[in-house]
């Protein structure tokens, strides 16, 4: 595994696609802080709080292998001293082509810590299939 | 309208319910920050990006009067000096009872500005219907 001293939150966001894209979950879980407030949400999924759970999440999505390819686009961040939020788009392929391309959303928060930039939070979700430029009213509960 | 030079990051994030809940567009926008790159994702929509884009879309949502009522429920918040992040899980009910009540998860972020606390990203996401507990498998695209 790579260094996981992480010197900047981009590049603890690097690792955390790579760490997807391989499906190495060791790396992943050195992506993100220890803190037990970590906070993960899937496209389409519940919360879920915690190391013990934020695991759990990607033991499961992990344990066929190596799923999607990442693009990530429209990357958006707001940079303090401590904390790093950035905002970005997911363009996924599957590698076996046995789905559709798929994107999500996705709201990423980084904090220093004394081993670097580590993860707190990843909120996904699904980017409606209808293209943005046509998309006039949103979809929205509220 | 109430003093919108928010003290806390809690304050603004009160605030910006209680603009949902009135449907008042003035107050929602005093909540969130004139940055251009303020980010708003409604439940199941897409991203709008910037001043312009988040008050067409609450202007659109609001453009029917008060619908909902919300209840906040297990907040979890990083607090820094500059910036705040406050996970939270938004039951709502429609004030008709047209529609069954809903839930969604909601990862809030505000900055510490000139002019108190103010809202950067609005991310919210529905939550499945299944209950937390009954829910062993993620539904997840990654």
């Amino acid at each position: 595994m790579t260094d996981t001293n992480f010197a900047t939150a981009q590049d603890a966001q690097k690792a955390f696609y790579e760490a997807i894209q391989s499906a190495n979950l060791a790396q992943m879980m050195a992506v993100w802080s220890t803190d037990e407030d970590i906070i993960c949400i899937h496209p389409g999924g519940v919360r879920h709080c915690g190391p013990a759970e934020v695991h759990e999440s990607w033991r499961q999505i992990f344990m066929h292998g190596p799923q999607l390819i990442f693009k990530i686009v429209n990357s958006k961040s707001h940079q303090a001293r401590m904390l790093s939020i950035h905002s970005v788009c997911e363009q996924m392929t599957h590698r076996a082509g046995a789905h559709p391309p798929a994107s999500a959303i996705a709201t990423n928060v980084f904090a220093r810590t004394d081993h670097g930039w580590k993860m707190l939070l990843h909120h996904a979700s699904p980017i409606p299939s209808r293209p943005l430029q046509e998309q006039q009213e949103p979809t929205v509960l509220h």
